[in-house]
């Protein structure tokens, strides 16, 4: 078959690809220099300032002239600097001291994963070296067994470390930039606003560049053994996306049961029993709740976005290489997915100029349009970003492989489907806004709802949850119906890129709300005035808001992802038909429809216990520290971090067990078609969960805020901050918090990861699965 | 072919259901006799008290010599009964006035519904009164659309109409029951429970006989008509299904959200604003609260099952209609669905005498095992009943029609696709014992968390309600592999019938509880003394276990019928797979378990403004009535009955709508392939929340009671009423009250009556459905 060619020939996809994740780095450098401008130690020589500073040692070399402007009050008050460097050291020393225990566990975990990988792919063939013919590529021969297995394994542990790293350096940067945050909150919350935005950016442009290139470099590299096997190529990086999905499993589920065990157990000694402020520096568990928004939100999203990047490019990947950019060696159309993403940081860049250069936030009620504009504007970029790699980067005509058969597919039915995704991705991030505001109507109701008591409160909230599913499912099932028609699995798995295309500006705007978070922490801590701290609060208001959107966006793109990987799991385990009208598959269905409940029990439980753990530790420090309460003696801090820590770590196990093991026994004992039964009803099960879960608990959370703020006449008469409907108000937070930081989000590992360890072990499980109906 | 026949000869066949059904009546009349021997009228020929007695007519011929035996305090004082028998009638008439305004409503809906259904089907050949060739029996001619037209529309009037009969004769029963147990209470535990329990028996045999009986007769009748032509016979008996699942529709959904109104509404103003106790007679809402228990737990639960049963055996037959049976023309293999409804009636005659006659309970603590007992027997009966009904109804071999093949079956594997769903529904109710009784530590869990407060309550019984589907969903898949495995979807249709075949038992001890729940609002209103009280609280605490076990009935026979529902549908659609691989399907099983939350959504907003109007009523009434709050005054009772009439019949249209449309919409707008993704997502989506919404709530209750109870020195801890746990606990039990009584199990009827009514226009759509995707 004579293909035709893409506009853009090998060699600049060659040069594309590297160039823009290079940019991408270079970009997150330059913001990164921009932050470290401010100066966390007020003296620039001083030993105290530069060893304090836990990642301030690149910013102790500028010149000491411009460095803090005498705009307001309070700019000269060193004292204030250097409690601020302390806290930030404390909070930086606890992020990592988690982060490195949990690296303990995950490179363990990754070993002992590595070699299964290694093994049961490898023992296909029965430890072949020999070369086999395609599956796929009739009449050709194909790389053996054992290579695909050490190039598998090879690409997981890359996976796995990329995503390791990127967590890594998102939580550094997230952890230099809170206390730089609050201090140009003095100057302005313009100012302030920028250092946190920039930040984000740094995380976001850091991991998107990153993940792109060394996908990238695998691709290449692992070709040099490979050659014209395209097949064998393809689907060993499939190990790519396992490895990254397998760490997000620590870093969400993880850093997931660290962040609210932290939290609840902070404010359930603090706030009830001792009746002293968040954040209030006397309490001995406010550094882990403040570590505990970088390893949670920062770390945790970061692995959980790179995880569905890296398996909806794999998805794609491997559907296009027994397609015919496959079969014809066509490497720019081949690129397609990575194409993709390097125009999409390019898009993301313009868009953060937007935001940090070409407008300016000044007043408080600026920042979150100002968010919600670069959510517009990079959905804007990016459409004609994807129309022209659609473009250059495609033949006219091609085709794609549809479960058995070939589909002929043209470029712009591609766009089509890339830019479906992208502004799906839109509406269900407009969609959780609309449902977890308080500038809206679903909110304020539950707000309302809290004159009658804490019991009306939970079930409006719950409905409020439920309802807001509705929107972002129909807003799905188009995109997976539209893409799903024009181009199969490949269709769904490019519309799952497109969604994640803007991914660095994503990033951005979710890491931004954490750091804000961290940045009032950290005022109320060094005891800044109530000015500094009204104007953190503002920044941390919208990035509550951003904050669900980013969940939107992180759940749609992990059923996209989803669906996509269970499209070519069912491809590589040769499978033309799912039955519903099977009993295997349908059991399937039902049993994983199911699974998202019996992990969100663990995951509940987990913070429950894993808080009681740290509400022990709190009472005891409170009860034998003499003086603490008064403020003469420091809180031991690290007890409680350690706390948290090996608490989240040894919780975490249940559910990581159920979501790793779940796949492997299903497609040993039961065979492929169970599996692909428990891997759709897993899907569109938890989905719905995590959406009303994260969307319940956002509602809940600023329905709280919403009576604090008393913005309104019909908020203040729900208010202040103490009568019955605040308190009613409060326990419908306290509830939300697992739901929307801990359980709801953990689904998308548990639908992602299930679908890509599937893949990954499909030739094992086509060829040796189902013991159990062999032998019944 | 020559087909072996089945021992049982036709003639025995046509004797022993109508003698099955008539036995059952019978059973029933002399359980009536028996619970009409106690008298509610103080003086045999007093005017006063035979006026008063609402349905106590029939009691007030007997002498007056053993009318009350002088065993204890209280008998003679005639005032008290007097009493009880104005309360008596009181409910009766609210409950009445209730069903009344619901069957007006119902009237139209059922109008209009016939009206659909007759130029839908009609429709199909475009009216043709002429003869066509059959579907499924090559060669041979059937009857013409018009006439499967009429007698589809006649079968779902007779099947709304039975259920309405015999939801009405329920609460008949029921309101005739409360004031009688309360009386008997004053004698002793014992002949307290022997009344509740022979009444719900009333109400079991009734809906088990006369449902088997009229769906018998009709296919006679139908008989005369259709004569050969067995495929239409059957086919046009579905609509008996449709009939009396949405009569279901308006018991389980209106009825839930009036009894959960009423409930919640004289909770808020009455137990949180003015302090009174429960049950106090001077709340205004305490008769349309106890109506409710009567309209929702009686009514509703009994046309939920009556809806369950008619639709199960109708899938069944219409199986059989194409399979070997059908084809072959044997009627006594034909009639095995209605061959296990009559030996579960005679199994059940016998099980429901070891709790009336061969024991006696004359403790408290002996009540729940008394109940507990009855399932085991009724289980261990019945599966010699299937055995022996599997020997002698069918030949040894025979085919079942497998979407488009005939698979061939042995009659003992027949037995054992019943067996499984009888004995998996034992293990639902047990697992559903385990997690919702206050004598295991599921419960005491929850209940101990109540001490860190509501939000930590809250997420314990989450997080309990979530693990409690696990079991019950092996349990389910289980059942379903092994009868889907050995005989296709009539073997799942069975397995659903097996899980039925108890039923009347499951309906008495169903019905005892509100029964007794009413006896202590009685006891609580005619101020009787506090020694009563405790017998009926004792009654209700079993009563409320017992409640969530026939929950898990309703919710586990559910999902196999909604299975064996839609095996008929795509059967009859003519569709032979439903492929999860194609995007009609896939978007299908999306959107379909999104529903089971915007229906949910639904509801629960549906309760809480009902609830909300209640409470403005009896807000109103305690500030403008003067002397109420001292007793002095009567409440006005009818208007808060009205009210909560008014609301629930208002607020169920939503919800009723989006049951009744999605088929609709669905089948005729995008097809039958995604209509069946829909019904599949819905159903594996909606029996997990349907599970653990009731189970959450039943814990939560439980959990109170545990607290309120003090029994154990752990619970004492908690207690007592009034601490701060038991607020903590108060909160999680309003939360349940919805999601257990009206959002968890309506689910069962969007489930079923989704599939049935696709079922009964499967022909429609299979023509003419899908004119989007024609022309698109």
């Amino acid at each position: 078959m004579v293909a035709a060619a893409a506009i853009l020939p090998e060699l600049a996809t060659q040069l594309v690809v590297p160039v823009a994740a290079a940019v991408g780095i270079a970009f997150a450098v330059l913001q990164w220099v921009l932050v470290s401008k401010v100066k966390v130690a007020p003296e620039p020589r001083g030993e105290g300032g530069s060893a304090a500073g836990g990642g301030a040692g690149a910013g102790g070399k500028d010149g000491a002239s411009e460095y803090l402007i005498e705009e307001e009050e309070g700019l000269n008050d060193h004292n204030v600097v250097l409690k601020c460097a302390e806290i930030q050291t404390a909070i930086s020393e606890g992020a990592t001291s988690f982060l490195f225990t949990e690296y303990k566990y995950a490179g363990g975990f990754m070993t002992v994963f590595a070699v299964l990988i290694f093994v049961f792919l490898g023992s296909i063939e029965g430890f072949s070296t020999k070369s086999q013919p395609c599956h796929y590529s009739v009449g050709k021969t194909c790389k053996p067994a054992l290579a695909n297995a050490a190039f598998s394994t090879i690409a997981f542990v890359l996976g796995a470390v990329t995503s390791l790293v990127s967590g890594f350096l998102g939580m550094k940067i997230a952890t230099y930039a809170n206390a730089r945050t609050t201090l140009e909150a003095r100057k302005g919350v313009g100012k302030a606003f920028i250092t946190a935005f920039r930040s984000g950016a740094v995380m976001g442009f850091l991991l998107a560049a990153s993940g792109l290139f060394v996908l990238y470099v695998a691709i290449n590299l692992f070709g040099l053994y490979y050659g014209d096997d395209w097949e064998g190529l393809f689907e060993a990086i499939t190990g790519y996306g396992l490895g990254g999905s397998s760490m997000a499993l620590f870093g969400r589920v993880g850093g997931g049961i660290y962040t609210k065990a932290a939290d609840v157990g902070a404010d359930l000694v603090g706030k009830v029993e001792r009746n002293i402020p968040e954040d209030d520096p006397r309490n001995p568990a406010v550094i882990a709740d403040n570590v505990g928004d970088n390893v949670g939100d920062i770390a945790g999203m970061g692995s959980d976005l790179f995880g569905s990047y890296a398996e909806s490019s794999c998805a794609a990947l491997v559907v296009a290489s027994i397609s015919s950019f496959g079969i014809n060696h066509q490497f720019t159309p081949m690129m397609y997915p990575l194409l993709i993403s390097s125009v999409g940081i390019i898009a993301c860049l313009i868009t953060t100029l937007f935001a940090t250069d070409f407008f300016e936030v000044k007043e408080v009620d600026q920042i979150e349009p100002a968010l919600k504009k670069q959510l517009i504007i990079s959905t804007a970029v990016m459409t004609v970003g994807i129309a022209l790699v659609s473009w250059l980067g495609l033949p006219y005509t091609f085709t794609i492989f549809n479960f058995g058969a070939q589909k002929t597919v043209h470029s712009w039915q591609l766009f089509l489907c890339v830019a479906v995704g992208l502004w799906a991705g839109l509406v269900i991030g407009f969609i959780t806004e609309y449902y977890t505001s308080n500038a809206y109507s679903p909110v304020q109701d539950v707000a309302d709802s809290c004159r009658t008591g804490a019991a009306t409160n939970v079930i409006f909230g719950l409905a409020l949850g439920y309802k807001s599913v509705i929107i972002p499912i129909f807003a799905i099932a188009f995109s997976i119906f539209l893409s799903f028609s024009l181009a199969a699995m490949y269709g769904v798995a490019v519309a799952a890129l497109g969604m994640l295309s803007t991914i660095a500006t994503g990033l951005a705007i979710d890491a931004y709300g954490p750091i804000s978070d961290n940045a009032g922490g950290i005022a109320e801590m060094a005891g800044m005035s109530h000015r500094i701290r009204e104007r953190t609060d503002a920044l941390d208001a919208a990035g509550n808001t951003t904050a669900a959107i980013g969940k939107g966006f992180a759940i749609g793109s992990a059923a996209l992802v989803s669906l996509a990987l269970f499209g070519a799991f069912v491809s590589r385990a040769g499978i033309t038909t799912v039955d519903v009208l099977t009993p295997n598959v349908f059991i399937g269905l039902l049993v994983g429809a199911m699974l998202p409940y019996w992990f969100s029990a663990m995951t509940m439980k987990s913070v429950g216990s894993a808080a009681l753990k740290m509400v022990e530790e709190v009472r005891r420090q409170f009860n034998t520290i003499p003086g603490l309460m008064e403020g003469t003696a420091k809180p031991d801090y690290a007890t409680c971090v350690k706390i948290s820590t090996d608490a989240s770590i040894k919780e975490m196990i249940p559910p990581g067990a159920l979501v790793m093991l779940t796949p492997l026994i299903v497609g040993t004992f039961f065979g492929v078609e169970t599996l692909s039964g428990v891997l759709a009803g897993a899907l569109v099960s938890g989905v719905q969960i995590a959406i009303s879960a994260s969307n319940t608990g956002g509602a809940w959370d600023n329905a709280k805020k919403y009576i604090e703020a008393g913005a309104s006449e019909h908020a203040k008469s729900l208010g202040p901050k103490g009568s019955d409907c605040h308190k009613a108000a409060v326990i419908g937070d306290t509830i939300g918090d697992p739901l929307k930081d801990t359980s709801g989000p953990s689904l998308n590992i548990l639908i992602k990861l299930m679908a890509v360890e599937s893949l990954v072990f499909a030739p094992f499980f086509a060829t040796y699965g189902g013991i159990l109906f062999k032998y019944l």
